[in-house]
Order: structure tokens, then C-alpha cells, then sequence
């Protein structure tokens, strides 16, 4: 978690919203790592964790990242938590719950639903306070200039 | 719609699920146009939808395709639902329902959970049977030859 962090620390200096992702292949080794560049890249769908997973893939040459496990800073929305299903990735860590746009453990749950054919083990909350922090700075900076 | 079945055609050819996608703008022209291409790029959010939408940001250069319609021959599953709303997409077409996989009007019914900010109008069941049939058709074909 600590270098997801690193890649939203990097993500906020590129004034995108701070969140930061890594993956690590079934022997720890990190094999992808990216922050938020929807702004850099005029590309909505362009999160830390589609970023990741698009690397992580195109590494492996594989669709699949079978026995890969994600780390990221901020609770996947439900586009990243849909992705992270169809990459069959085997642990999510995340960092700070979002209440607002979450969509594993808010929102629509999806891992829940009928419809999710792959479910990661979840495990939220780590590294949390850091990670909020991040966020809460990059927002307060933002209405502080607007 | 025709024009989203031909890409969905042009993706069963390439022996990839056929789904396709079209987006037009304000005007009505079309700015993108996509297939699943999850295999021949060994990405697994390669969506017909997703494609598109990263290709008409790229063009407009903005992260927001605000005015802008999409067309796409099956129900958007949730990772792909959530980029519409990301992209401010003002209305959704789509073609057949997937009750197994969608996130619109099945399973996680996105646009109606309050993590959604963005909601485009939705309608669905346009040329529903020629767009089921190429999906039909196409895993009937793998099941005879796997």
C-alpha cells in the first residue's frame, strides 16, 4: 500500500484527484502501478485501478490476472470494482471507504449482486487515515482556489 | 443502431463476443465506433462501450462527452454503465437485455443507486433481436466447437 500511496501522492502533484494503484503478481512482485490521469489523458474511464489492470494485462499478455492482487488507495467505484472482477484478481486491499462513489462496500455492493461471476477477497481500510488525508488536502486545496 | 450491429459483426468475426457501439454527437455524427476487442488486446476492459468512450474523449479532447448519445447492441454490464455516467453520455440506446450481466436494468441497477451522479436517459430494447441473435449465434458456434 505503500507505493499506491506513492502513486496518488504523484497523481495529486498532476493536480488529478489522488489515488494511486498496484499490482502484485502471486509472488509479491509488483507488476503494474499507476495514479488517477483522467485529466492528463481527456479520458474518463482513466482511474488508477483500469489503469493498473490494463498494464498488468497487457505485461502478462493475458486478459486474466489470475492469483494478482490489487492494492488502491480509495474504495473502487463501480466501474474499477467491475474491472477488477472481469481481471479475476484475487485480493483487493483498499484504503479509505467512499461513501459517495464507492461501489464494493457502498453503493451497489457489487460483489454482491447476481450478476458478479468473479468476487475478490475484500479487505478495506488499510493504510485508511493516509490515504483520506490525501483526498481530504487535494479537495480542501481545490475549493480554496475556486 | 445499425451502425453499432456492424461493429458487433465485425467483432464476431474476430472471434470476439459481439457486442458494438456508436457515438454520435450533438449533431448526430458519429465520433466513435467500437467492438470488444478483451482479446486481441488482452485487456479485460476492452468493452465495445468503453472503446468508444475513450476514443470520442480522445477526439473531443475533453473527459466529458456532454450532448453526446451512445448506441450499443446489449444492456451495459456495470464497469461500462458507470464509464457512461462518468462520460455525462445524455442518452443511452441499447439493444438486448443481459439479465445475466448488465448493471442498467439488471443486477446492480446503477443509475439508481445513490453513488450515481450522472444518469443518462436510458432506452432499452432497440433492434433487440437482431443484436440477441449475433450474441446467440456466436455461443452457439463456441459451444458446438469446444
Amino acid at each position: 500500500m505503500q507505493q499506491a500511496l506513492l502513486e496518488a501522492q504523484a497523481a495529486a502533484e498532476r493536480e488529478e484527484v489522488p489515488v494511486g494503484a498496484i499490482i502484485v503478481d502471486a509472488d509479491g512482485a509488483i507488476i503494474a502501478r499507476a495514479g488517477n490521469q483522467v485529466l492528463a489523458d481527456h479520458d474518463p474511464t482513466a482511474h488508477a485501478e483500469l489503469l493498473a489492470i490494463r498494464a498488468a494485462a497487457h505485461t502478462l499478455g493475458s486478459e486474466r490476472l489470475t492469483g494478482c492482487d490489487l492494492y488502491v488507495t480509495l474504495e473502487p467505484c463501480p466501474m474499477c470494482a467491475q474491472a477488477i472482477s472481469f481481471a479475476r484478481i484475487r485480493r483487493l486491499y483498499y484504503g479509505a471507504a467512499d461513501p459517495k462513489g464507492g461501489g464494493v462496500d457502498n453503493g451497489p455492493s457489487l460483489y454482491n449482486q447476481p450478476t458478479c461471476h468473479h468476487e475478490p477477497e475484500v479487505y478495506g481500510g488499510m493504510r485508511e487515515t493516509e490515504a483520506a488525508a490525501l483526498l481530504q488536502h487535494f479537495f480542501q486545496s481545490r475549493r480554496q482556489t475556486s
